[in-house]
């Protein structure tokens, strides 16, 4: 495969310094799972750190050996040659805790009763993501990244790293962001979040250890939310009222093509990702707001952000529309921050972060070849 | 109660003649239960009929003597001096075909076989609901409509009644309406019907013999069925990101106020509504698409339109957007039809139809005065 950083292998970093948590609990020993691409230069002034969204993983570029089919999340962006080249810097991607797929969370076993989590997983939020990467960040003795980036939830890990680690980071790459949920986005989540809850094989989150997962509810919940990341006209475009039999059958089986595509990406989630762990990020999405303790005043929540930021949004974004990065750029440049906002025209809705749009890329491109000039011995 | 129809009682009317459903079954024996407000006129001008969407019924004004708080659901539209105005129009509202409400559907008993018709009961589509109020209209004396009117899935009705009967109605008053579901709005009930239909609860429809419902379903359902009801905008005046308890909790307990309005939302819903009804009137909204028999033609479609159409929508509606209305419009235009459409500024979003908007009601309140100088003696 030409520009792919080809076979990866994950690996694991242990950590023994407990992780006081934001919402008081305290995680007193826990892994996280991580990749790498490209190569650590000598002055350690090229790594860039990739967060990831709501089902995403560590495993951000390249495909496993045993599995040539499971390729990285954001291949198309990362890779020798790529907007983020791997000739260039060298990327890490990891799973983030309270995870499914490797980093300590709900499936991992509890030190404390040798027993797994399940429903007792501490509530995880983005600052806690961000923290645990910053020490990820010291065992692989990278002080500054050169950026840390990311796409909507991943994109407001790369806001907190700017606020919270202002020194940790050159620049900070924010797509498809919003400075925090509105009401109807969380409203989406609750949905979601109600239908795992409610589903009887749930059981207060404690289902592994009788067998069972709430898949009912998870594909309910990823059906709801697949909705959101796709805009009304890619929708039309794509599915339109095509008919799945081509005649109508009046009855509940499916009857439209859209029906279909929906219980289909709903069935592939509910048999591969973790309940808790989606109850989990849902939350985080909630809480992460960080105008929140300043009033609701974003400059002043953005007074520490020392990185240059790049922010991008795309128009038909109606889960975080354009209209919520330009806030995020407002306060930037109220702070006199150095930042740059492109508006990318595109049809595919929130999802268009993850999809290959010359412009967007390009931009992307540009944007890192700035940041290699400046890091250029 | 000033401006009230004051004391109604719903009345029923049983048919015995065979009606033959889209689906291709027959109900041989049903019943449509009804309200009336104001006087049939001597020569039977001046009825007006009301068609109810998703969750409404025949209750549209006035209130029950035993139950003076439960008010009808249009009841700021329809009264003495109000734009629809019982002193000068007979006005009817009908409980559909399927309904929970009285008229026959999945919960009355099916002559055939003795027992409940639960999940045996048939697909219904606008059409059906049309055709049979044609019916009720034969029984009533009722020749010609001064006006068939509704909002959403009422004015879905209101449109097929204008190319189904078109010399049986002087006026259709279209309120946030579109002439065929989206792909995303078929997405949306999609959603709302695997939840219901996979609680276990559900049993295929056959709940009530097993003395249980699937309220898990029907609650996840109207969540995310309300969401689409409200603007963006106005869930975040109404609610944004407002805590419930002050403070932030970290639980998977009610956060943010409009948390707990959904399921406030929810658990109501799933208390008094029927599982089965909901399933086919969100397929009744699906099937609606005058189009389909040609070829997608609109125009085509509303050839047969004979009345006069005032079509209303609301700027802020993202389920039936102006847009949406529009094509209604300008298929109307293009047959010559007499075509009246005002798109109200309104920051409700879809439910604004049922809202006490003076634009609005002004709007439909002049509407209503033509209608009566063309029908007075």
């Amino acid at each position: 495969m030409a520009h792919s950083v080809g076979n990866v292998v994950p690996q694991a970093a242990h950590f023994t310094e407990p992780l006081l948590l934001r919402c008081g609990r305290v995680l007193r020993d826990y892994e996280l799972v991580y990749e790498t691409y490209g190569t650590l230069n000598a002055d350690r002034s090229n790594a860039v750190l990739v967060c990831h969204a709501l089902n995403a993983s560590h495993h951000v570029a390249g495909v496993y050996a045993d599995d040539p089919d499971n390729v990285g999340w954001w291949d198309n962006m990362i890779g020798p040659g790529k907007p983020l080249d791997t000739s260039r810097y060298f990327v890490i991607g990891v799973n983030n805790l309270g995870g499914c797929h490797g980093s300590t969370g709900p499936l991992s076993v509890d030190p404390d009763t040798g027993r797994r989590w399940g429903g007792e997983f501490p509530v995880v939020t983005v600052e806690d993501w961000v923290d645990a990467q910053a020490r990820l960040a010291d065992q692989l003795g990278i002080a500054q990244f050169a950026a840390v980036m990311g796409g909507s939830l991943g994109a407001m890990q790369a806001l907190a790293w700017a606020i919270r680690y202002p020194q940790r980071l050159r620049h900070s790459v924010v797509i498809a962001c919003a400075p925090n949920l509105s009401a109807q986005n969380i409203a989406f989540n609750e949905v979601a979040r109600q239908a795992i809850i409610t589903d009887p094989d749930f059981n207060g989150g404690n289902y592994q250890v009788q067998g069972v997962a709430p898949k009912r509810g998870l594909r309910v919940a990823r059906m709801v939310g697949h909705i959101t990341y796709l805009s009304d006209d890619e929708m039309a475009s794509k599915f339109g009222r095509q008919l799945k039999h081509g005649k109508l059958n009046y009855t509940f089986d499916t009857e439209f093509q859209i029906e279909s595509y929906l219980r289909h990406q709903g069935n592939k989630f509910a048999d591969y990702f973790d309940a808790n762990t989606y109850l989990r990020i849902t939350k985080a999405l909630d809480y992460f707001d960080p105008a929140f303790e300043y009033d609701g005043n974003l400059t002043q929540a953005l007074k520490s952000v020392a990185a240059g930021v790049l922010v991008i949004s795309f128009t038909t974004d109606w889960r975080f529309s354009p209209e919520r990065s330009r806030e995020i750029v407002r306060a930037l440049l109220d702070n006199r921050a150095r930042v740059t906002y492109a508006e990318i025209d595109a049809p595919h809705g929130h999802d268009a972060f993850l999809l290959d749009d010359v412009r967007y890329h390009r931009l992307v491109a540009a944007y890192f070849e700035r940041v290699h000039q400046e890091i250029a011995p």
